[in-house]
């Protein structure tokens, strides 16, 4: 989705720490996208941020704005993020993982510019800035700790954003060992414990069955089976010798 | 899932920076988990990290290690992060939004406990390291730059640990307004429309519908309905005086 990409504004306000800005400037390239805006920061020098690794050229034209209505004005969704609760009932607030949804549809709707906004590392967002916002979101965060480092917090929202909700149910499983694998280890490490002296001649039976059961549970992939095959037909003639 | 959580343990490995590990700790504290391990960190001053707001006491038991064998010892499941899409391909790899999906049922299952293990800043895990781990995960970074920082990986991965699933298909809609609100609310406007000469009383039926048609498409909720109502009715009232 390169134009939804494209439509996203990251909107710091009031970052005290150049060293955060520099870090939501590495997460918004990270996750590929492009475009960060900030509002008076404390700190001018922010675009030498140390910690922009790979994302110096996106701090280099990071937009900077005099006040939240200017930094948001060509967006058509303005969402606020808190890490408080309830602190403004007036403003819809919503979990990050429906928030997001909420979010990819506008971004991939045909003019379709949204703004996320992120206040100070002091005090969030004010309740000025809040009131530019359509609606609010939060991270769902522990109620011992709620509040996260601006950086982390702007890392998990873009994360949101971009996780593949069908990559969740992909399943990358190496292919199994077959059956025959399975029977093939058996015997070998079978004919690797009767020649050891493991086996007692009147509960070869039984162990036999057990060593059986035991195969199958390992679980091998086919790869595996191969590998640990070629291993106990060595050892079997070694001990054979 | 208070047993799920207390069966993780984020490893950190190799750590360069204190500021990492202590954003780590923060980012354990904020998603509700609650132990660290660190394996030879390169500042033995880690534990006064100043980015661990909140995070204080957690990292103040922080348990240190000299190997990561000894630091996954007790662990079911040992699963490592990296940036590197092809590197090592004897290990299965798997994006964080399947990865975590088997590491919470891992943790969910009866003595389960997983180890999830980040490499240095500079170099993530070795090649040594990684022998340890039964699979590795990436987090879905944009190839143009796909290595995070530490801190904020920690942060994404726990976050897709403890994200809702059923929370992304939740709707918090609040009460849309009524048709009669609507009605009411198109009533009072055309009041104060004629009374201050706005209406054209020769395209008065005309207006009416226009007016009613731009109501119902504002999607009121019913509290901003009734809020509207209020200012229009003291609107008209000091008209038509």
């Amino acid at each position: 989705m390169p134009d939804a990409v494209d439509n996203l504004r990251v909107v710091l306000v009031a970052t005290r720490n150049p060293l955060n800005l520099g870090a939501a400037a590495r997460a918004i390239s990270n996750f590929g996208f492009a475009h960060l805006r900030v509002v008076n920061p404390y700190d001018v020098a922010f675009r030498e941020a140390r910690s922009a690794v790979g994302a110096a050229a996106l701090l280099a034209v990071a937009e900077q704005y005099q006040s939240v209505a200017e930094a948001v004005a060509d967006c058509t969704l303005v969402v606020g993020t808190t890490a408080v609760r309830h602190r403004e009932v007036q403003h819809p607030l919503r979990r990050l993982e429906y928030g997001a949804r909420l979010i990819r549809q506008q971004l991939a709707a045909r003019g379709g510019r949204v703004a996320l906004l992120f206040g100070s590392e002091k005090v969030g967002l004010s309740k000025q800035d809040l009131n530019h916002c359509h609606w609010l979101m939060r991270i769902p965060t522990s109620e011992q700790n709620i509040s996260m480092n601006l950086g982390q917090a702007v890392a998990v929202c873009l994360y949101e954003l971009v996780r593949d909700t069908k990559a969740a149910r992909a399943s990358d499983k190496p292919q199994r060992a077959t059956a025959g694998d399975a029977e093939r280890i058996t015997a070998v490490l079978l004919d690797a414990l009767h020649a050891s002296g493991y086996v007692n001649p009147s509960g070869a039976g039984a162990t036999e069955e057990k060593l059986r059961r035991l195969v199958r549970r390992l679980n091998l992939s086919a790869s595996d089976a191969e590998v640990l095959l070629g291993m106990l037909r060595q050892i079997v003639w070694k001990v054979r010798q």
